[in-house]
């Protein structure tokens, strides 16, 4: 199975980043917390990680996805999530199921723009408020969903 | 450590209900694929399960929680999610951490009601749209954050 | 063919309630006005009664009917007519045909907060205006279409 | 007792116009129906049938009811429900008791456009969802509650 | 100088319409008070009068007015003053000078349907809440106004 | 009788103020107009002017006027109009008739805090679009309404 | 002199409930303060407290009141306040005199829902931001007002 | 193939309606570049044109249209495409293809109710801002559309 | 203790202005009412009182309230609660325990203008629909809070 | 003559985009349809393709046509119709006569968030509903229009 | 070249008023500041101050500026700002290029009624933000500006 | 001192793009005018210039500008300023102090889109209307807070 973790704008620096906020871990543990938890199975699971400030760049790594017949996403928009219409409109056409990921619990935050997440009628389903254990949620949410489907 | 996992109105009959949005399976299987998520942990960890169609019987039991000291909360307070301001300051005063989970993907769905969620500021985060394997992940969120600060 | 007459809050003492509003009649002439208009057919037809000001009790009323395998529904939810998004929701999953009853035209009243029915996407219909008349014609309505989809 | 049924735009065609929708029964059968309804009491009954598309042409109508003295009306006003406050005006002023009908049921359709009624301020009460039969139990009430004043 | 007076939808029967709201006073009498108003001038001043319930009727009747070069127009569109974009749009193509007339103060009424004049942007002025004597202080504007850009 | 013509905010230099909007014709020649229009009758009516910039000062007027039992008030608040609620609970309580008078047409306005009047509920009527006119016919019309009642 | 103190949801607990917004009193210190103020004229009056979490049993206790001919009734509906309709309609119909009590001033607060009280319009006052000593008030005033209409 | 062009209100005068915003050239110019357009094909293709300022009117036109069988519809509805529903309900029945079309670009107009448009979710397409290029843009489409049809 | 009872526009003539809503009591017989309610710790306190309709002569008062070192406010601001963003910015500033007092129910009367008050996040609290006794209840509540943060 | 033809995000992979709404028609045909549609005058017309998912790069390429000189733009923005301000800008200044295209009628699908065009209002037309033949419309009536602006 | 520097309600007492928000330093310190700013071009330059809470006041004072002729103006005017439609009437009027200055970055606050200056179109810019320097920097503008046009 | 001067989309050809409304100045002039400005103290500071039309390249600029410990920015945004919410995360997460500069008073342009700064609320303050000056003002408000912070 092959999954693209994407992660959005202003996540590079993640750990430095209003760490008050955000928390201190920054987004190079996540292929090491991702391989932990797939164990035995990490042979069979190919994942590749993306970041980006481009809304257009973006779109391009997930039509190439499509191209590449990528097997689940797991996509954190940051603030793409509120503003990007393109974005949702490529996750409709792809149709590669995709788990939307929010390192803060963005629908209780105070600042109203953030409930609105223009893409999430376009995903499988949404997991906020966790950090980075939220992107081993959402990995482990997608193969569980995928195993079903196969049987 | 002391679980309760409380499900809202018209979740009784999950597996009966709207089958082809809700899934076949009911909540009966619920315990079980607890235990088996725990494994060998399930010795240390309590789990009680309350189901009510009734917003006042929620928040008595919510209540009873927090006189029990209880650590962690998982809930699915149905379309009270959308309506309950009274069960959003229950959850803000007893101040146990809580996971919001939702069978469905709530804030992909075409009616814009389901986008509010009341509750949503007086939770830890969120996780939706992965039917009843969202209860799983919603645990091991809470465990995982409570280790973490266990620490 | 069996149905349930359910009122919601501020029902049970209809004709002393602002009886300028919801004039003199009690809701316990119902029974009678309903068995008149049977007439002969009284004896094929099952009526049950029920009133609360609980919205938990109503929808738990509701899930019964639903094990009871009730033909059909008449239900004036009062207030809850406006807020309950959860008796809605019972009513889209029981499935069983439902007529919306009130007393007064609400469509009509001056507060624009009686203009919206949450529950009216998951009825068969709605009467309103014309006093305790209204559970007659609601429940004629019921027959006529029951007896329509039979043959 | 004298009657006018009014019909607005669009219902010129009943049975042939969305049948999915509004059924295959056409506006024709509406006579015989509503006399088999009246059935001894015919005699005292006197029914006149209007539609038109033109929104001029149902006030026209109507001022001509007030100049005949007629008793009370059924009106199914189409589209014009939800936009014509001059219809609403007019019945207002002729003060002549109004049944409003619809065959679909209006306020539980997902367009949100059909969910106001300029209309039902000025009218007694609303019946919606029953198609044909709609107009049948629009009748009865107004006679019912006719009857009831006259006594 | 020629002048229309155009009365749209429910003002036919005025005196007899909701009296307590509109006076006793019906458009009849209107001729007689403008050419009161009038005096010796009346000879030098040409008075149309129009009514009807439709708005294309009321549309084509501007239409003429343009035709036969009309000075000015006095118009109370009744209903259609909130509803009817096609008027206005008459009057701004015609720009023959026109003062919008209400019998009632509209701007004060409760509704706030009545508040917004889809008409007004499209007229010289308003005149509202001095019954038919609003009809006299329209000529006397329309007749000054056009005396003034004579000279 | 005795009226008081108030006039609010920005009207002390009517006539140097945005003449292409407000015409060239200060308020200094309004006494002249009244009187004109007044002719034999000017003996029995008494008009006094009052200007200021200040919203308490008018308030303060107004009660003034009610102390000297005045019989009639012409009023063009300027933008107090669509911000004063003091000025119109003041209008509420007097109660001595009042007409709204406008130079020019704000309910054709393009910005649209225009086209809320707070005090036109206030108000016996609105007279909007014909410059200093206005004042004329808003006199006009409160002599005709106070005569019509005197008798 | 008969009243009944009624307390919602979220009100049992007071004293342990987030104390920085609400103070460390409990509601139990809340017969002897009233007792305290009544003084002498303890005798004449009976107080009756009463809290529920359902919005349905706080509407079935105020329909007793209603039974029992209770004179007034001092109501901290908690966050029923912003969302019962149903309890807002129970208070128009039993037409006790009832004051609005809230321990915050809830107008004040940032969160715009605790703004708009469903129940203000059914009430005779509001008493908000004063904590415990509120009902001490709310009670004084309704035995004021009941003594001015008894005279 | 049979095809209408149906005009709505005020665009009889075209030309001689404000030239600056509409152009110079009125509608009677119409036929002969349609028929130029078609070329060789005219023989093959019969159109009809319909004008009216009623609404009533131009409903009826088109349930004419369905009962002549016509092919497709081009539609200039004007201010009508804005407020009446019921020409929508009408598209939405009689299901011809419909091309709705604007002299001007509605879109891009500064006045919002021009952004608004009722019919098009009834209309196959829309093209706006070419003058009386558009209906012969709109022919052209339809006939495209009709020819890979029937293919 | 100093405290300055501070009233806003239209309530200089109180007991006169629209009794039947008001009461016919005037602002003369507060002085009394509220020594009465001192009784014999009126020598410890010094009450002044203002009135202005001058929205600026109101902050005035409140700037010298601030430099005369006054111990708490009863503020009924009258029409300015709901419009004077610079009265609640006054407040801010100074902050002096401030009471805001309305006559009537505000949040409970039909205009929804009246909901809102601007001040309401600057003062302690609330007490409105008790007329006259407001002032009462307001100064006690007020002595009752400076008498507890003194100990 | 010069024309760019822009397309934007989402557009490369047409015709394996959700087929039962774009067609299964890829833009890999459109050169050949224009050319086919040029006929003879395609000597005399030059035409550039561009497609980008970056709103960046759109805006770079329209600032190049400026600098080309380029006569005329056919513009498919997709998503960043409704959402990019930045597009609209560019289009302003470089001032080219664009036609705005869409697969799919825009204005008449289900989502509100269609139907509002940012760029509208800096286009000379709009062309939506017709699928690949939009974009030879398009160049047809920007070829009619400089045409008739040549003469 | 005569300036005015116009300061509004609640900041006679700046440097004592929300120091935390509004800093230290008070209006006292501004003429030396300006002084400062001017160095050897002082000269020529004349410097008025005014400060009032007064909304008429303010108003006059401007009246009077447009009297002097008065090259340009500083205004603060504090919550005016948001609430004062007649002084953004009377600086349309007077025409005397004037910025507006605010202490805090008023559209980066929380408080969203504080992003609506009424007054900003009517003035040539805005500074925010940047405390009593940001009248020096108004002030630099105006004359930069001044002396631009004046070559 | 080190700082970036950030411009947005469509700023690249300033001075051909709509001189009327954005001058005829190109931003090539700005190093000169920020360097006659620095005076004597220019060696002191660093300037560098950046410009895209690229939202997301506009981002990683001030990632870097973070990364190079640069003391302030200057920051026009353009159109982004009003849908950029990502720009605005941007400017929280780094925390270099940041002026937002527009070249025409956006607050006061009709547009109401051009109202809304999504940025404002990271940024300390704004400047807007004073052309290529607004930047020199920027740059002097900066170093002047700079300077007082470093005392």
């Amino acid at each position: 199975m092959k999954f693209v973790i994407v992660n959005g704008p202003n996540l590079a620096y993640l750990g430095q980043r209003e760490p008050e906020l955000y928390g201190t871990e920054g987004l190079e543990s996540l292929p090491a917390k991702l391989h932990d938890f797939l164990g035995a199975s990490a042979d069979r699971v190919q994942l590749d990680f993306f970041q980006s400030n481009h809304e257009g760049a973006i779109i391009d790594r997930l039509e190439q996805a499509w191209k590449e017949k990528t097997d689940g996403l797991v996509l954190n928009a940051g603030a793409y999530t509120h503003t990007s219409l393109a974005l949702a409109d490529c996750l409709r056409w792809i149709q590669i199921p995709c788990v939307e990921v929010h390192l803060t619990n963005i629908y209780g935050r105070a600042n109203s723009l953030r409930h609105t997440s223009l893409i999430a009628s376009a995903c499988t389903g949404v997991i906020a408020g966790f950090g980075i254990m939220g992107y081993v949620l959402a990995l482990q949410a997608l193969i569980h969903q995928l195993t079903l489907e196969d049987r």
